[in-house]
């Protein structure tokens, strides 16, 4: 079976983001209000052949969490589609 | 009302990967097989106040296309939950 895999690796809670809150300061001055709590990440999609959903989830998540995080860092969060 | 918002930003079609191209190379040696297409993004987080759910996609989708996303290369694509 295929899968359409995407990881979203994003920075711990209570990591210092400078990326979002350089971002978050810009938006007044773009005319951008309410907006709040910008956080930047990464997104990775993937194709995953596996023989079922279980298999292939196993598979993405510790590609993920060896390749793509930095575990000290990051967190990755798997997302499946079978095709 | 307010949302959470997710804003992932991937390279559109044809343009070049060399990030998702280098990490799909780096696969089959450590061991992980069955996983192609890698394409590589970035996501981002955002709180939204808006008075409505359209309110809230146009305001996060113009915030991307004008401020996360080079719109030459890349396409953003929003998601919303309301809180």
């Amino acid at each position: 079976m295929r899968f359409d895999a995407r990881v979203e690796v994003t920075l711990r809670e209570g990591i210092a983001d400078p990326e979002g809150a350089t971002i978050e300061r810009a938006l007044p001055a773009l005319g951008f209000t309410g907006v709040h709590e910008v956080r930047a990440g990464r997104s990775f999609r993937l194709v995953v052949d596996a023989d079922s959903e279980a298999d292939a989830r196993v598979l993405a998540q510790s590609l993920a969490d060896r390749l793509l995080a930095n575990p000290v860092l990051e967190l990755a969060a798997v997302e499946l589609a079978a095709r």
